[in-house]
């Protein structure tokens, strides 16, 4: 998929936005600054106007933002005012967890079909939806008409997911599998490494390390 | 955590230069130029040579980068030249299938404890860990030399476990609870919500949809 000319560091912001907002409104807040949102969120107020630029004009000079109009302006964008079905192949650990995940039901992110090729977990149920043998995958796809799916499959399997997902209708793939998908182009495939979110904590880590080693070093002249 | 002056979207990405080295190293490749990696990564080449200038001087012009000095110099950045013992709180399904994350593993990140306050899961085993009270989350974590900790458990019991961590000598968290944890200043804590990749997803899924729409109603006119 051609994705859009809006950087996708603006995308993850917009929902951090989306989420202090609901916040916001949660605790009665009528208008909010640019500055309060930053503030709220952690990064500069100017990021936030840029941010909100790309979708046109907001709020009012002076006034600030009404926090349940931005809120739904933003939600839309995202596409956060209605509900996503998504199937999920690889009935697991990690396939089990995100199944019962409850950022996604939050979120509009419902989980209409978990699918696994082992028939030990099939019939297991994860809150109202029953594991299914993967042959029905496509069956269900079509039927609940899901755009999304979520790979949770060994390295081996996902490909063969993958193309399965594709041929039935699937559009996007949450990937959690270590395989990097070949798909069309016109899948948008989203690739989750855990590690990575470890190796910027390592980054930082080391350099706080040698700016410790350095700091005794001068110390010790 | 005073995080350092490096843009985090530059750190993800010298993770996957990293990966990317290695798999040109792997098929023997000795040197390789900037557009390459750039080709390979999914990012323009003049990003690549801004990313690795937050370093110092890299590779001769017109030769390109040897890819094993540019591969161990970026693991040296992120810290990825040694190992990092790791623990985990939470022995629930998504800590289970971090505590056999075979990615963490590959990494150089070592799970070297996993604890949870439930009896239940109490003496199950990861590979060659075995899930401990969280009682004896201290003792290991000040036998290990541990300094991350990664929490799984409900958002409920969150804000405690990540007190007890960093009160035991942990100094960055990977935080996959929907709690967000208040902690000193001096903590990196990354917060992992899945449903932030869904909403990338979702908000390209939602402009392609009215692209179509678009196109069908200028059809119809």
């Amino acid at each position: 998929m051609k994705t859009s000319k809006v950087p996708e560091a603006t995308i993850l912001r917009l929902a951090v936005y989306s989420r202090y907002l609901e916040q916001a409104e949660r605790q009665g807040v009528e208008t909010i600054s640019s500055v309060a949102i930053a503030d709220g969120t952690g990064v500069t107020s100017a990021q936030v106007r840029k941010d909100l630029a790309y979708f046109g004009e907001f709020g009012t000079r002076g006034v600030g933002y009404n926090v349940v109009d931005l809120g739904g302006h933003i939600d839309r964008i995202l596409g956060l005012d209605r509900t996503w079905p998504v199937v999920l192949v690889g009935a697991g650990k990690l396939g089990s967890a995100l199944a019962l995940y409850e950022g996604f039901l939050i979120r509009g992110f419902h989980i209409v079909g978990v699918f696994d090729i082992d028939p030990d977990p099939i019939g297991k149920r994860f809150g109202s939806i029953v594991v299914l043998p993967v042959d029905r995958l496509e069956e269900v796809i079509k039927k609940r008409g899901a755009k999304i799916g979520i790979i949770t499959v060994p390295a081996s399997a996902a490909q063969e997911v993958g193309e399965r997902l594709v041929a039935a209708g699937v559009k996007a793939i949450l990937n959690f599998s270590p395989h990097v998908l070949s798909l069309p182009e016109d899948i948008l495939v989203r690739h989750v490494d855990f590690s990575l979110h470890m190796e910027v904590i390592t980054f930082n880590l080391t350099i706080e390390e040698k700016k410790k080693e350095n700091g005794s070093k001068a110390h010790r002249r």
